[in-house]
């Protein structure tokens, strides 16, 4: 297998764009990414397109060849990849391991979502079609209210962190900040993510990531080639692990470790020959405050129960032991689903790259993100390093 | 590049399930392709699932980490692939990489749909999803009118053959009076055909492919692993071919070619080191009658002009010089979207087994499969040999 470099990226703002379609969002964001790297858009061998839910929502299936079509890339080979909130972490695994294989040189990974136009009763019901209808979304169980249960059962069985949990809202919000792609650019307070509108006990409004429009794209080469053009510092995928999980609560082994995420890791770290304390900063699926918590410890960054007191440490901040988020996460900076996973390898090249500007962390030579789809029944981890 | 083989078939019968659920037919159909292997479950090492449209069908999307599940496969990686129609040749062109890189040495590929249970005016407008929304779903042209466009211009372009046409729909339903996995089991005559309920001129009800419920699932290893254990005649995947093309008819070359198809065929063709006359049979995308004589001739099978003459001549009948769908095709067998490009896998491989009974031909030893997304935007093409 061949080692494979981030070449380009490209993004467009996450937020609430009525005016936007679907194809204007995946024409701005796969263009940046496009004229990131150096090459014109022939160079792009093949697209590999993450989309959760474009049809339900928008009536648009098919985002390979329409993507191909948006970006002028021809008859190139295209397909599109879902795995629920996971979906750009899978369609980024399938590019990686295209071009690692020999098969591409260049390839493009795209992820889009459009979704602020619905209703809040139509995006709920959209989303629950990523756990396991017969058991869940069909009998009302939608996730805040599966995401709440696992709350409840993490405070019985290590402790009521519930402030602690509102800190994960409050960084993440600060994060966001200095972040101009955001959606949110809001200063709160612990009391304010309590005393907010309640979601599912113990969820309040600011417990939950956001209802966002938006896209990201990556550009992959095999890094001998692009070693050869690639202007900007190659960050190069050094791990990529993958693993799954039963779609329902219900049937997995426990409420409080995602064993999807555990064993996801364990090859990443492998593969990239690391341990989770030479991470330098981590991009962790923080879909609710309790799941950056839960996927904080089941990454290995902190012990299991300790990962709500670690953000109260201090450690999980800008300048901490691990930064986490320092995007804004899909709390603040936006979670348009089918780009999420590509939106946090955004973040970390463009921290690795030293492109982060008021947001750039000091020491920024090897990233993690981490994408879970639906109650972590799908789970990619990746390792970047910068060259 | 490893040599990949296809070592276990499995597929339910295609028709019209109330009763059975999404979980039901995968449970069916990816239970009888891995006892085919004569291995067990713990061989599967990864999880390719094609599907269209679970999520507006059934409100369930997320279908790789559903299946492992139903399947009992643990936490292996798996991922859904979409590419409309084209979905079940893209999922399996995506696992014939994965073992020719090295990365898995046994995968499992499953494709399934349920859509009896809509009304025809809800099925119409979630295949429309196929389309370019912008420009035909939205604004009406739903795929039978967009199919009916293109005979028009077809009639115009190579002379009348409504006749002709409706011997493509004559001739798979008398196929599929021999598949007991078919949807449909009733011989029909030219008159029928013409006089049908009429859908979009030239098309009546006859000329369009069959709204089903099914699935059907592919186990493939690498060739040289698979000589050890797999107790039937393998089946080599000797070459695979992709391209696209946009979305939308108006944006085309031609009307009347379909270039995804030249190209897809022309990499598979020169993979396989093999032309079309060398070719024993064939399943070609009938998802209208005017499709399949197009794409016999995008194939190389019949000169530009010259497919719906061929059918009139029998040279894609059982005993002519190109069977073609002698499953019974989407026209007859049935066109649950998600799995019927693994359909077409299962089809050719129980021929080159010589396994299909009553419809087994007798020279079967090179197929093909054809499978397309959307108006021929996504195009897969597929060449096995036995071994």
């Amino acid at each position: 297998m061949r080692s494979v470099s981030v070449v380009g990226i490209g993004e467009t703002k996450f937020g609430r764009f009525p005016e936007t379609s679907l194809k204007d969002l995946i024409l701005e964001a796969g263009t940046k990414a496009v004229a990131d790297t150096g090459l014109g858009s022939e160079a792009v061998e093949a697209l590999f397109m993450s989309n959760f839910n474009g049809q339900p929502f928008c009536g648009q299936g098919h985002l390979g060849p329409l993507a191909a079509e948006v970006l002028g890339l021809g008859n190139i080979p295209t397909i599109r990849v879902e795995g629920a909130c996971a979906s750009g972490g899978l369609a980024f695994k399938q590019a990686v391991s295209a071009v690692a294989s020999g098969m591409y040189d260049v390839v493009l990974v795209g992820g889009v979502e459009k979704m602020t136009h619905l209703s809040t009763e139509a995006v709920t019901a959209g989303i629950a079609a990523a756990s396991d209808f017969d058991r869940e979304a069909g009998i009302g169980a939608t996730f805040p209210s599966i995401f709440a249960m696992i709350a409840n059962r993490y405070f019985h069985e290590y402790g009521n962190v519930r402030d602690e949990m509102a800190l994960c809202a409050v960084q993440n919000h600060e994060n966001a900040l200095l972040n101009p792609d955001a959606q949110m650019q809001k200063r709160i307070t612990v009391e304010q993510v309590k005393n907010g509108f309640p979601i599912a006990d113990p969820f309040t409004i600011y417990d939950c990531s956001l209802v966002s429009d938006g896209a990201a794209f990556v550009v992959l080469a095999a890094t001998d080639v692009a070693k050869a053009f690639c202007p900007k510092r190659l960050v190069e995928v050094v791990g990529c692990g993958q693993a799954g999980d039963s779609l329902s609560l219900a049937s997995k082994g426990s409420m409080t470790t995602f064993a999807a995420t555990v064993l996801a890791a364990r090859q990443a770290y492998a593969m990239a020959g690391v341990t989770p304390t030479q991470i330098d900063l981590a991009e962790v699926h923080d879909c609710f405050t309790i799941t950056q918590i839960i996927n904080s410890e089941d990454l290995g960054f902190f012990a299991k129960g300790k990962g709500a007191i670690a953000i109260a440490e201090g450690k999980t901040a800008a300048n901490g032991q691990i930064p986490t988020n320092v995007s804004g996460g899909l709390k603040a900076k936006g979670h348009p689903i089918g780009a999420t996973g590509l939106s946090q390898i955004y973040e970390i090249v463009t921290q690795l790259r030293g492109e982060a500007g008021a947001r750039q962390l000091k020491k920024a030579d090897i990233g993690l993100t981490h994408n879970i789809g639906g109650t972590a029944a799908t789970c990619v981890v990746s390792i970047f390093q910068g060259r």
